[in-house]
């Protein structure tokens, strides 16, 4: 019986993708929206004629749209080539505004232990060439970062707090409201505009509350890839009374906080996405939190020793990452690829031999160095049937491997 | 007879697009392409499962067929976000990798006055943060910068010399061979590994050899939105030897010198997009130069005191950028418009508040401030029907602009 369900499904759903914290498909509705900035309606949007404004005017739609559903205002939104580029600008781009204007202070940053490596390869370099300390606040066993430890790490010549929204790893949601009037009693008693206050919102934009004003914050990234847009397009969230650098320079394009020519496809493509996302962002959410603990119960009604990392609750609706005792976290991906489903050990972001994830080694709860880790992100395509099928093949991989290495 | 002309045109060829330096349009070939990277082919490049490698392979199958097209290795390759990153890729990776080493050393940069903005503004930055020294070689009336100049500029902290092989405004191709000869052999004299020799070859992509070894440069820009590739995607060319700091940190990936998810449709597109120009472009060439230089003597003939700006024969085939006296440029452009034709006054790379172009200032040769410049800019679709038409269009507009300020 069971061989039988797997040829048919075979033959009618071949694979079973769960991997949408990695990236998502562009969805159809949003590709018919780009498709004639490629080849028609492809001029520059700085170009005076009939055409150029055209299009100029499409780019200022697109970005109204953008910052309308976000909650900002239509020059806070400066696109971008992702989310590596808004996170590397928003932390870069703050420390050298700041030390631009008061060269004799160094700038501090708080960051976490489990931000995105965007964020932490950022500040590792800023430390590194002696432009700023950083100091990075751990996390509780459950994933979830301490407002209070992020006030306790606020120095004087703090400028930044980067915290992201949630993780893209095992899916814990930060508090960000409560960190956000931290800092905002903080700048009230110093009178600073500093420390301003960044989140990394790409893996929370399809199923959280996003709008800036509600969450408090000065600067958020956003990127198409992970909300079923286009890839190698991205906003930064900047408010207007913030000053940063920018990475590069040419011109004067994004309120001179980005040069070069605006990918308008692109851009398009990523408004349209986000427009749809927050249509359908509550009702999504409902649906995957059910199928998400069917998933976590299922595995962990079959597999023995196994365990959910980070915050049962406090997490987004899609995302399963689990710890499996005596079992390697490649072989897990590479067997489940063989059975037709394709997840990741932990972020496509890193490469293949940087060693055990940062985000889980944070918690502190897996010791045991045999201990594997295999993370499945569901997503618009994630039926019941898929995560019936999905626990079913992996608690049978799960017990192959570990009856081989017996 | 005229007006039946025009009324002809406008009903089979409505507007005329003479604006290819500002950018193109995504040939259908190139479109189809990348087409089933959107929707399909999505993955993650750095994912492990079988969808994840074979997305890999055609990532890696772009960078090798790019690789192939300009006469480098595949680890040559960087692939970014569009001109604008990578001309501020090789300016200020190759300033603070330097720096990172020789901290007792301020860096010296050798350019021209009349690159493109993504130079000039970066270099402008790292003059004012104090990070390095910039000479500005100027360039003849006819808009070459003179070999000799910058061997004179050489210092023994040159750390870059950044010369763009063809100008975006007025088209002239600069001698970069004898440039390169220039740096080989001072590094040679002083077995240093400086000054590395960057250009910004995105106009020149479509008509001139851009073999990085005949052209003997270290570093090359190139772009998608110009060679009828899509817009948001670009390279640099970064020779094995070269070492640059990244201006984006993250994921590590493009070997480290850029972060972030690849954009595969547009890499995809772009590795199309230079075969295709790549195949074509002697024969574009000589087609372009017979119209371009009937479109120069056809405006000569009937307009009174006009010029050509630049060198008439070292200039790019698709390039006629004149100077009218006594008439505003943006009046031009506009009754352009206005009579079905695009075209651009300089570079669609400043804003229109910005004053006269830097390149048409550097010639020296226009005194008048009162005289007007129009760049046309011929692209595949132009046809001699199309030139004769603008000729005659562009007469009766220069005739009515300076009639009604009499």
């Amino acid at each position: 019986m069971k061989n039988t369900i797997v040829s048919h499904r075979k033959k009618i759903h071949p694979r079973i993708y769960l991997d949408h914290a990695a990236t998502t498909p562009v969805e159809k509705k949003v590709y018919r929206k780009m498709e004639r900035f490629f080849t028609d309606n492809f001029y520059n949007p700085s170009a005076l004629y009939h055409e150029g404004v055209m299009t100029r005017r499409a780019l200022r739609d697109a970005r109204e749209h953008v910052a309308g559903l976000i909650g900002a205002l239509v020059d806070e939104i400066c696109f971008t080539s992702g989310g590596t580029e808004s996170d590397n600008l928003a932390v870069v781009g703050t420390v050298r505004a700041f030390r631009r204007a008061n060269n004799q202070v160094k700038p501090h940053i708080v960051t976490s232990a489990i931000e995105h490596p965007a964020i932490l390869a950022s500040c590792r370099a800023l430390e590194e060439a002696g432009e700023a300390d950083v100091t990075y606040v751990g996390v509780s066993a459950s994933g979830i970062v301490d407002p209070k430890d992020v006030r306790d790490a606020l120095r004087k010549n703090t400028v930044l707090v980067s915290i992201m929204h949630a993780n893209n790893e095992i899916g814990t949601i930060q508090p960000l409201r409560a960190i956000a009037a931290i800092i905002r009693a903080r700048r009230k008693d110093t009178g600073s505009p500093y420390p301003y206050f960044h989140t990394d919102a790409c893996q929370s934009a399809n199923y959280l509350d996003t709008n800036v004003l509600r969450l408090g914050v000065d600067m958020m990234t956003l990127n198409g890839s992970k909300i079923y847009g286009p890839k190698g397009v991205g906003f930064l969230y900047v408010k207007r009374d913030i000053s940063i650098d920018p990475l590069a320079r040419g011109g004067g394009q994004e309120f001179g906080l980005r040069a070069g020519t605006e990918n308008v496809p692109g851009i398009i493509g990523l408004a349209e996405a986000l427009a749809i996302t927050e249509h359908m962002k509550e009702k999504e959410a409902e649906r995957l939190l059910v199928l998400r603990d069917r998933l976590i119960d299922r595995i962990c009604a079959t597999i023995p020793g196994v365990f959910l990392n980070g915050d049962p609750k406090e997490r987004l609706p899609n995302n399963v990452n689990l710890s499996i005792p005596r079992v390697e976290s490649e072989q897990m991906v590479i067997e489940l690829d063989a059975h037709g489903v394709a997840c990741s050990a932990r972020s496509a972001c890193k490469s293949a031999d940087e060693g055990a994830s940062h985000v889980i080694m944070a918690l502190g709860t897996v010791t045991d160095e045999t201990t594997g880790i295999i993370r499945f992100t569901l997503g618009r395509s994630t039926r019941k049937a898929d995560v019936d099928h999905v626990a079913e093949v992996f608690s049978a991989v799960v017990q192959k491997i570990t009856e081989a290495t017996l």
